[in-house]
């Protein structure tokens, strides 16, 4: 039972944070099946070969070679500076896909509308989708659609999920990588960081977050802030082709302070990172100030956080900076044993005033409903 | 544009016939990508080759011979007799996997979440997918969650995907079906239907519909009637087994009177079905005439509807028998080419008083939010 003062279900269990996570140990409580769980198990009718399994929680399994995913997207409004719940729902798909390393093979969509949606609405939303999936190349092939009553639900809802599979690139990265150290798992997954990686993140950070927001309450300090919506298998494989990386995240749900913890926690190993090397737009900032909300826990929807070997952080950084999405990338810190004397344990930033904050998973979500 | 009269999605666009063959054929314009829709074609970047694309608007896509499914479950209510909305999204998707002849590899799922939910009922729920796992031997690999504030989606709407590879059986029931006559692809699809194919069913009608309509409406012809909620794996991999089937769906939304005619309409042939060979218990018979709804058009979540070389129709009928979800296994008609001296076009069915009917695709649901 999750300690929930009224036994229902929170906000917070879906935002990303602490309480998601108690949720989510709940859930693998259920789906934690003795033949087919554990890595290198095999499920005893199927005879599947699980390398990346669900108690990872991970971005994607990994199945027999095949990275599997699924998101359901709720956001609101629909339609906001930079893109629309089409766009985001087949970017932030093939990104959960990519930043395994895998390049993504299919997607499947299905929707949940409400009676009454206009039809207008929806082809603006297919065509959306169709510009977001020939930018990363992938097709959508099968689906489903259900429409329900109104009051049902609130316009409409998107599940894409999705399947890639292993690259010749991402066998190069792991390649060069071992030139350097050993790995945990073969994939870019969280467990992979150890003492010394680089931590590299693509661009700006907050973006989706607070123009969605700013838009969305109607708030006066917008100065045209976008979203940052977008594919990033093809950034990712220029990234890979250089070799070196070890783990990757896309940023949405919970920002880069969830991501941080997160390898933090599954690659028991502490994170130092340095504020002023962190890039976040001046709008980005002062919104945040303004708000009172933290930067680091706002979420993005096409931008990555990954660790590389200390070795070839430098040649990673400029090759994204060659590419369209990676050009604001910077090295904002490294993965860590010790600070000073001390055992470095969970994420600690270096402030711009020279002092010391630790960086907690955010136990809520600040801006709710933008994925 | 679809002909609508008020240019926004009705319920019908969501029933599984007509209405939503519409819905379809628009989203088919979007989603009909040249480098990557057409049966042997190549996806320029991922080079995925598309056995089964979504045009082909079948139970599953497959692609580089991975099937790949998805549903969002938005069944009132999530409790019911005979199960709930947790072993109706298992079983549903296995069953939409296995139906093209595959073995379901494993599942993802995806919530969302009314804020206020109930734990105890979530708990439920997670209980009875469990199970539905387990009978299916298919594990849950990946997930998402969404919590959404009161009002933004009525309770809960659960989304699963899965992929599915081939098997040894199909491989064996190919070989069978290729002893008698050629195929048009090497899946159980809608167009391999052929002149003198027998159809059977694999139990009673109607039975998941009948009983959650019956509960729902609180009706007073209620005799204990159940859902049929299955997953029917390893049904069809002992009929894949014995061999010579050729088409595979299985009877979910628009129930018997859609699956044939898309069987009809894909393969180009005529379907005659016998009304007194049909199986639909004698509360479900009732229930529909005092409802004025056609037994031949409710949806069930356990039951098959296939097309068989009619060489082997007697063996898989007698493999069926044996199962414990095929006991009530029926032989109801076959496709054929000609209906006396006519050509036959799309499904006929011989009543019990002799008459002959022609059964139309259903335009809407007469038993909505079923699945």
């Amino acid at each position: 039972m999750i300690d929930n003062d009224s036994g229902n279900i929170k906000l917070e269990h879906g935002a990303g944070g602490e309480e998601m996570h108690e949720l989510l140990k709940l859930m693998l409580r259920y789906f934690n099946f003795t033949n087919a769980n554990a890595s290198n198990n095999s499920n005893k009718w199927a005879k599947a070969v699980i390398d990346v399994p669900l108690k990872a929680l991970d971005d994607s399994a990994v199945v027999d070679n095949i990275v599997f995913t699924t998101d359901s997207h709720t956001v609101k409004p629909l339609f906001f500076p930079g893109g629309d719940i089409g766009s985001l729902s087949i970017a932030g798909t093939v990104n959960d896909i990519a930043v395994m390393g895998a390049e993504p093979l299919c997607l499947s969509v299905a929707f949940v509308i409400e009676e009454g949606f206009p039809i207008t609405d929806f082809e603006r939303l297919l065509e959306s989708m169709k510009k977001t999936c020939e930018d990363a190349e992938v097709a959508v092939v099968t689906g489903d659609t259900k429409v329900v009553e109104r009051g049902a639900v609130e316009r409409i809802i998107v599940n894409t999920s999705a399947i890639g599979r292993r690259t010749e690139a991402l066998e190069k990265n792991m390649e060069e990588v071992r030139r350097y150290r050993e790995l945990a798992g073969n994939w870019l997954i969280d467990s992979n960081l150890r003492d010394g990686d680089s931590i590299i993140v693509s661009g700006y950070l907050g973006d989706h977050g607070i123009a969605l927001l700013s838009f969305r309450e109607g708030f006066e300090f917008d100065t045209g802030l976008q979203s940052d919506i977008a594919p990033l298998n093809r950034t990712i494989h220029e990234v890979l082709n250089v070799g070196g990386v070890v783990a990757m995240k896309d940023l949405t749900r919970g920002g880069l302070a969830n991501s941080l913890n997160e390898f933090s926690l599954k690659s028991n190993v502490g994170i130092l990172i340095e504020e002023d090397k962190i890039p976040v737009r001046e709008s980005v900032r002062n919104a945040c100030e303004l708000l009172g909300i933290d930067q680091l826990e706002i979420g993005n929807e096409g931008k990555l956080v990954m660790g590389v070997v200390k070795e070839k952080a430098s040649d990673v950084l400029h090759a994204l900076w060659r590419t369209k999405h990676g050009k604001d990338a910077a090295i904002i810190g490294s993965a860590t044993e010790k600070l000073g004397a001390k055992k470095l344990k969970g994420v600690v930033m270096k402030t711009q005033v020279g002092g010391m904050r630790i960086v907690e998973t955010p136990i809520g979500d600040p801006v709710p409903r933008i994925c």
